[in-house]
């Protein structure tokens, strides 16, 4: 982390009404069940979903080819406050109001990475944690053809960003989470680690 | 979804006021960032994280392991009310206070799915969506060895708890995330389909 200056610190956790948040809220759902029994679920939600893709985020599972390399992905690493941790995730960020996911995974990569990607695929809607909120995201695959001598390009982050790059060959993406997941204050984003840990299983699991 | 009697359904969401939350609670933390600047961050939280483990919750990555078919994994259909939608998931369930993460892994995969299963590896604490809420998990992968013509055990659920446990082969679970995707009022928990999706990658792409 040798770009920043300090380590962050947190100075005050407080209650806040949901009539103050600006990015989240809370919400009582009263649902009806299979049974016809009356209940209610505590929800928390993003105030910010578009209504254009109503989906919130995107995450770019990517590969960095490399004419003489092994394919490789870049994972960022930032301090996120909910945690008051550093945070090893696949590059990610909330879809705009008239982005499609395509659009907004082409515009994050670039913000967050530097490079121009090209979009592989696109998954269906996941529900980012379903006990506890409404969020979603889409995973989109990318891809970025490197150069032989290509410099690394400039970041292009939004104030208050503070994005860590690091480039991993695929084939030690997990050995090199739990690696992170080790060090103090370090946490690794569980869509990354299940990524990184289906592969592991694929490649040392009998299948069929 | 045949064992319910009537498709669930949500007759009121309202505006949640913290103070009166029982399972999470908004804060806004307070922080000083890498270059000295104050800041604030919204963050949903649980209410219910045990001191003792640390940790919110478990998902049970399975392999049910039969003398004459090719290894399986039970996944868990559940109507969620934060989505409005039958989630696909692994098992999972939050750790309760005094319990570690193997136990809370044997238990709720017992309560869930009615078998007994052995815990081969536990995760490190994983950020289950680090931008929005402190949540953490641990992926607690776990085997059952069946008979060849065991019967399928009964679930022990709690009250309220309606959940449709389906067996799928590992080499098809992509494809099979994929389908139920497709369906309506149905969405793949992101964790299960990264691993998934992890799985496809390592067994389609060159990796060295």
């Amino acid at each position: 982390m040798s770009a920043k200056s300090q380590e962050p610190v947190i100075t005050k956790v407080a209650d806040l009404p949901t009539n103050e948040a600006k990015w989240l809220a809370l919400k009582r759902v009263d649902y009806v069940d299979q049974t016809g029994k009356a209940r209610t679920w505590e929800v928390a939600t993003r105030k910010t979903r578009a209504a254009s893709a109503g989906v919130d985020a995107v995450a770019m599972g990517n590969v960095l080819r490399h004419p003489a390399r092994p394919p490789a992905t870049m994972i960022v690493i930032q301090y996120r406050p909910p945690l008051d941790a550093y945070t090893v995730e696949w590059p990610a960020g909330l879809i705009d109001e008239r982005e499609t996911a395509e659009q907004a995974a082409v515009r994050e990569f670039r913000e967050e990475t530097g490079y121009t990607c090209r979009v592989v695929s696109v998954s269906p809607p996941q529900a980012a944690d379903p006990g506890m909120s409404n969020a979603n995201m889409q995973l989109v695959m990318v891809e970025v053809d490197l150069g032989t001598d290509e410099a690394v390009p400039e970041q292009r982050l939004e104030d208050g960003e503070h994005i860590e790059r690091v480039v991993v060959p695929l084939a030690e993406l997990y050995d090199r989470l739990l690696d992170y997941a080790a060090r103090e204050r370090f946490i690794v984003a569980a869509k990354l680690f299940h990524f990184a840990a289906g592969m592991q299983f694929a490649l040392t699991t009998k299948l069929t």
